[in-house]
Formats: structure tokens, sequence, C-alpha cells
């Protein structure tokens, strides 16, 4: 069970994959960020909002691990859900699973927000923040 | 009026922007791609049954017109529609449209069919080519 | 021969290829503007420098002829060259070629300087215009 | 000091750049593997090698973290060390620096030997071993 983890589908992309006949590790980071922009829909906080209000979440660590790859024309399914909201800091989760509902990877990232004008660290103002705390779990997504 | 001309759509990727702040323009032939294969699909000859029959579509040519660029958290329309569908060649023509149905982009990419094993062209079995047939127009999708 | 246009080398990168084992069609225009980038620097007049001057040279046009592919790790330069400049708008032409020497793929981008302000078109520095004039050959690379 | 850590060198693209206005964080796993592949020759076994022989190193875990970012033009470093090769694994560190020789990004993977024709992780060769053995320093780069 993905509690309180948000899903998304996509389809895989030709251009996705790589010699091997998967799908290229790199890509699943951009996945993730497929995720974050769909939860950040669904409580109501597009993120394109947080960037016309002067804020970027800018990535500070990325974390993968990769059990099974997915393949070309696959739908797969990417659950995300907040770990930790902080004062200037976010950190998401992220399980994608494949056509039968099997891992293929897992993942984090852990974001900064920052002043677009400055460059420097600001805190999240509180409307922002507070659908973030009401879907943070504080761990990885149980399945 | 997109006649004949296969509808699919997607959400504008972060990751798809460059720092001109809009949607980078080697990222519209990947939609492209992803217009053939929901095309592909529709029709019940999905292009991953092509590489499965050891047949490949190589891209020959490739052309883009970009009217106005996409930008992040839009939802674009990729239309697809086969222009032309000979012994070893198919012919696409794509015209992508923004939330408004403005035109963003154009463009058609021509493909020879090569075997996967011999790397040399060959020709496309009646019963890929049939349905590619009867929904070719033989020109740009009209609107 | 390519007279007048200016080489840049590069090793192909795993992430470029796709499941068909060679290159991706969609990486060749991401190498034209590696291309564009190198002449820019050669000419002194990086494209960095235009944009801290608040232009930006959109792409309005792209076409590419697909030859050989490019395959993982092998070395392809990217001959760049200036076919026409005018007030607002540069064409340049592009032929890559393998370890051999052998054509890969040839194409061709027009662009439209573009104010980063205002969005609209504008007229080219002629600072900026001149030295693109002087290695402006007027129609593609002849070899 | 980079001890034992392999230097090559990039200029970053400009598709490589995101709406930030910097190099997006998905783009340092592929800069990663440019890295791995120069160390591979490096050291007398580049990984095409590797591939021909039936052998894959799949990506198996990754992790980066973000210092500063690279930005558009400039020419950047990766430096690339085996941290660790086992009978069917391997990992590596990265520490990528800017145009000052700050750090930017530094991360690492753990791979997994794996048979192209059974999918099944195998063990490396000792022809394929041995060279990555003599350059293991079993931990980061120190600097």
């Amino acid at each position: 069970m993905h509690n309180r983890a948000h899903p998304t589908t996509l389809r895989v992309r030709y251009a996705e994959t790589d010699q091997m006949g998967v799908v290229h590790h790199a890509v699943y980071p951009v996945w993730f960020e497929v995720g974050r922009t769909a939860l950040s829909h669904a409580i109501g906080r597009p993120y394109s909002e947080w960037e016309r209000r002067g804020l970027l979440l800018m990535v500070a660590e990325l974390a993968c691990r990769y059990r099974k790859p997915a393949r070309y024309d696959e739908e797969v399914t990417i659950w995300t859900q907040v770990c930790e909201i902080a004062s200037r800091k976010v950190v998401f989760a992220y399980t994608i699973t494949g056509p039968n509902g099997e891992v293929l990877v897992e993942g984090e990232t852990c974001h900064v927000a920052v002043s677009r004008a400055s460059g420097r660290p600001v805190s999240i103002p509180p409307d922002l923040r507070a659908p973030f705390e009401r879907v943070a779990r504080g761990r990885r997504p149980s399945r």
C-alpha cells in the first residue's frame, strides 16, 4: 500500500531507452520530478506558482536504488510522498512501479527553498508550506 | 480541424525547459515520437510489436518549424498523422498545440523500415502496412 | 573539404544511445547546438555574451537528414557553418562526420534574434553581426 | 588533491540547462557516466569492450550531492575514481569541479555486472577486473 503517496502514470518514451534495451538510469530522476509536479497540483500548490512568487526548490541531494528496469512503451506509476517539510527544506520519497505493480526504482530528493532574486536560502511561506505538512508522513512510503 | 490526425496529450516537464525559460527545441522531436507511439497503438500496430518482429523504423529525415514556445507545466497536444506509406517508407506529420489550441510547432519525419538483423532496408509486411494505409492522408493535417 | 566550416569533436555518450543500439535521432540537434557554441567562440562572439546583452537566438526552423548512425564511444566531428546572416536572422548548416570521416548527419537551423525583455524580434547589433558575416558562405558546406 | 581520481573535462551544453538558468540536476549522472567512460579508456578497458564481450555494468545505486550549480558554456571537470571492485560489483565516486576548481557536485554509483544474454549477475573476468583493482582506492577522492 502506498499510504499517502500520490500516484501519477506515464508511458515510457523510446528516447528514454539506451542501448542496454531498457530505460537509462538518469531518466528516473526526471520522472521523480514529474511525480513532484503532479503532487504539487494535487495539494493545490503547483510548483509553477512557487516560481512565479520568486521561490525555487533547488535539489540538494538525490538518491536512487534501481530494482528492475522499465522498458519502452510500458506504463509506469510514480508514487510520490512528502517525507519532511521544514522552514527551508522539503524531502520527497518516490517509488516507481511497473505494469504489474512491481517496484522498479526507489529514491529520495532533498530540496532547499531559494530566492530567485538573491540566490539565497529563504523560508517557505506558510501558505505554501501548510498543504505539504498535511500530507507529510515522515518516512518512505510503506507498500 | 485535425482531420484524421491522432491526438495525444502530455504535460511539459521541468527537465524539458532550458535557460530561455521555455521548452528546448530538441524536445519536440521526442514529443513527435510520443505521438507516433500513440498513433501506432490507436491503429492496433504498436511500434513495440514492429521491433519484436525484427523491424526498425529508422528516422531518415526530420523537419520542425517553431511557432510559439511551450512552457513548464502546460498541457500540450500532439496531433500525429500518416502522410505517406510505401513499401519501405513511412512519412508522418505533426502539429503540436498549446493549452488554448494555438499551434506551437509543426513538423514531419520520414522513416525507412530496416531489418534489425541485417541493418538493411526491408519491405513492411502487409499486415503492419495496411492499418497505416487506412489512416494515411497524403498531406499535412488540415486544421 | 569543409570550407569555412568550423570543426568541433565530441565523444558519444552512453545516455545518447537508444534501444536500436545507436544514437537517438533527437540528440543530433543538441550536437548542432554544441557546434554553434564552438563556432561562436571561434569568431570571438560567444553566445553566452549575446544572452548577457539581452539577446536570444531562438530556433525558428530545424532540418536533419540522417545518413548513418553514430555509436557509443565514437568520436564524431560537428562541422558548423554560417550560411546566412541578416538583420534579425542567422542560418547555420552542419555536417556531422564519424571516426573515418564519413557523413553521419546533415542539417540546418534558422534562428531569429529576440529581445529577452520584450520577447520580440530585434536587429542584431553590428558588432555581433560582423564576425558572422565575415565567415558566412551562403550555402551548405562543400565537402 | 584528487588522488588517483581520473579527470575529464567538458563544456556545459545549452540543452543541459533548465529554466532556473543552471544545469538540470538529472544531467550530472550523465556526466558521471562520461567520467566512467574516460576512466575505462585510461586504464585500457573501454566499457564498449565489456559490452562486446556480453557484459553489462548495470547501475544499482546512485547518489548525488549538489553544492553549486554549473552554468552554460562553463568548462567543468569530472574526477572519477574506483572505490571498490568485487566479484560482481564496482563502486565509483565522482567529484565535479567548476572553472575555478570549486566543487559543484559529488556522487557515487554502484554497478552490478550482468550477462547481456541471460540478464543475470555474473563474475567480472579477471582481465577486466585487474586494472580496476590497481586504481581502486577504497573511499571517496580526497581533495
